[in-house]
């Protein structure tokens, strides 16, 4: 039985020998159906074998580590779900997405070393597509598994006009063959995943692990503000319809509802502002902005963005400037089951960890995974929030921390499912 | 005697001959030095020697239309200037710069076919660059007529890389005899131009004229925020360090500082603005944009910048950003005279019109002109405050008017001059 510091020891040294297998020259980049990302595969089915697991890859490139039931039990033709992705951005960190294949290996693996006996099967799943950087669609991998892939993502192009479909058979993969890698949804239990935050949440909280309450949904608009260009010298204050100035008030009250949306952990940001004709002695007349919002729930999001038109329109309206929000992209909130949630606590407690509960506020494959069965999501605290760039880092005891929880919460699963009648 | 609506008429015909000379294709286009700024310099000597002046150029090219005393008084010696310029921004409107040329050639024909008797000559100037636009310098002219003309001005290169001292030489001036424009200030009254408004403000009034207080000092910076870049799902509002919003709250405190400056006609511009990195889902980490401010006095103006950098010191300090700002212009406020501005109250007295007062907040040959001797504008309303632009458009009314005022100011200066015994 290896403690907490080892299994982050051994995490550590399995997330540097994945970190190797790059396509970037000096740099971690690994993009779906890449070289790099085979040879990633190919060393998770070496480490899945040594662990015991039944290994396959899906019809998507998905590599699947199979354990069977340990204990008897109703739940004995069920399997729990554990995974995450393993290819990356370009110039990425070692942790996003490796970290949950690697914590899922090393659970199972510790799970038979301590002699736990489970009443349903589990299945370590390393998905191949996460970060949707290659090709102009996401998720492909695990809508696979979750049985929701919209076949017309097989046809979308990378930069270099390669059709995902041919890439996938390049891999060894077989895009007639789609619907095979579906689980069925009686077969499934839950889907679990250790993540890093990506966010500096956990490392304010002083707390090594989180429980994700939810997916944050997600809207995007592109907000134009149209006013009137006028000389910067000859035109007084009072007579202005100045784009910019209009804007600035705009986005202190996105700021404000935001803030105010907070017991929904909602975030708001105008991240691209562009201001027309430009001129440092002219009257802005036009600026196009963007909102991302997000919230730990649908209803409060799409009431902010409510409030927020009403608010825009109320600054329009007193400034004699007009306002049009396009909306251009909107995903829905994915709840965490509140059963995988108490696991994950429950696992927290025994460790002797706070319980912090948080919204996701990027995306994971669990977003798909939640159209075939409950997900529950646990966070690992990361250095000053930082993700998607190679100062990406989590410590060894708290990876240790993380796949010790990981194990517990799936002990708490079994241990719910003898209580239960397997009714889990 | 012509009535202000014949003036006015009058007034109309010759911007109209004006701009038909032109450097532009199907527009109107007169750079300094340019063949159409000499066309047009030839048409208003035509206009000069018809209104019986004495003609010359300087050596700066300025047109220079004189007329004697036909008063005897102490202030025999003395000249009353009054010009504006006939070169134009590219795409530009017919009225700024050439009806304060044309109002100037027909006060002084009117005041000879009334019969009015001044006791000082009248030297009515055409100048020739004031707009800029040509070369990275800007009043030339009326800086050498004001003895203050910086030698290295006449070094400087267009874009085709023309130096001025050679377009100059072309254009039939005399690079080498630049001091020869310049008047001795003993000899010189007063300076009195008339021009549009270029802004909104007597439109709104609803008056035909305005006295102008002074030519606005102004101050233009560049200023930094750098914040932190983040991940837009994944920083909770309270840890962020957003560049951008710390903007918006910038912004707004320039708009309250500027409209505080009401009394001193202040205003204060945001033109430019650029957020980095400039994605949708990244909280922005670096924000620049610029500053322009004015007022009447300098004092209000500086003592606003001082208010704002407090401002902003405070704003990026609450943010955890932080803020620098580089001053890359600045010029001083141009008074314009009280005994001048007493001038053309009394005149819009004599026609029965308001007498509004406002400072201009564009520059004009006045603030060179300033270095020699009193300066005096009014300002004639135009429509939407709309200048630099084909539609730029003052009435006929309110042209004849402007003329007509012109010619009671300067009657007036004539009856100062008599009564102090010459000492105005």
């Amino acid at each position: 039985m290896r403690t907490p510091g080892e299994l982050g020891t051994r995490a550590e040294a399995m997330l540097a020998e994945l970190a190797a297998l790059t396509d970037g020259d000096g740099n971690l980049t690994r993009l779906y159906l890449s070289p790099a990302h085979r040879a990633a595969a190919d060393h998770v089915a070496t480490w899945m074998r040594a662990a015991g697991l039944d290994v396959g890859f899906d019809a998507l490139g998905t590599v699947r580590g199979r354990a069977m039931p340990t204990a008897p039990g109703r739940a004995g033709n069920k399997r729990l779900l554990i995974g995450s992705h393993i290819d990356t951005v370009v110039n990425a960190g070692r942790h996003d997405g490796m970290l949950g294949v690697v914590a899922g290996i090393l659970a199972v693996e510790e799970i038979k070393a301590r002699g736990i006996q489970l009443p349903f099967g589990v299945d370590v799943l390393a998905f191949g597509d996460e970060e949707g950087v290659r090709f102009p669609t996401t998720l492909v991998s695990s809508s696979a598994v979750a049985g929701c892939l919209v076949p017309s993502d097989l046809d979308a192009r990378d930069a270099d006009g390669v059709v995902l479909r041919d890439a996938l058979v390049a891999f060894g993969g077989d895009p007639e063959a789609v619907t095979s890698a579906a689980y069925a949804r009686e077969e499934t239990l839950a889907y679990l995943e250790v993540h890093i935050e990506q966010g500096p949440v956990l490392e304010a909280a002083g707390l090594p692990i989180g429980i994700v309450t939810s997916i944050a949904g997600q809207s995007r608009f592109s907000i134009t503000v149209m006013g009137e260009a006028g000389h910067a010298g000859t035109v007084p204050m009072a007579l202005r319809r100045d784009a910019l100035a209009a804007t600035a008030e705009m986005m202190l009250s996105i700021e404000d509802v935001a803030r105010a949306g907070n017991a929904h952990q909602m975030v708001a940001t105008v991240g691209r502002l562009a201001a027309k004709p430009g001129a440092v002695n002219v009257i802005p007349a036009e600026v196009v902005f963007t909102l991302d919002i997000r919230a730990d729930a649908d209803a409060p999001r799409l009431a902010a963005i409510a409030e927020l038109e009403t608010r825009f329109r109320a600054v329009a309206a007193r400034r004699g400037v007009t306002v049009t929000m396009e909306k251009f992209y909107e995903s829905p909130t994915t709840p965490c089951a509140p059963r995988l949630q108490e696991a994950f606590v429950g696992a927290a407690r025994d460790l002797n960890l706070g319980e912090r509960r948080l919204a996701s506020g990027a995306g994971h494959d669990g977003h798909a995974m939640h159209h075939l069965t409950d997900v529950g999501m646990l966070f690992v605290r990361c250095r000053s929030g930082i993700s998607h760039n190679p100062a990406e880092f989590a410590t060894i005891d708290d990876m240790g921390l993380a796949v010790e929880a990981l194990i517990k919460a799936v002990e708490r699963l079994a241990a719910d499912a003898a209580s239960s009648g397997d009714r889990i």
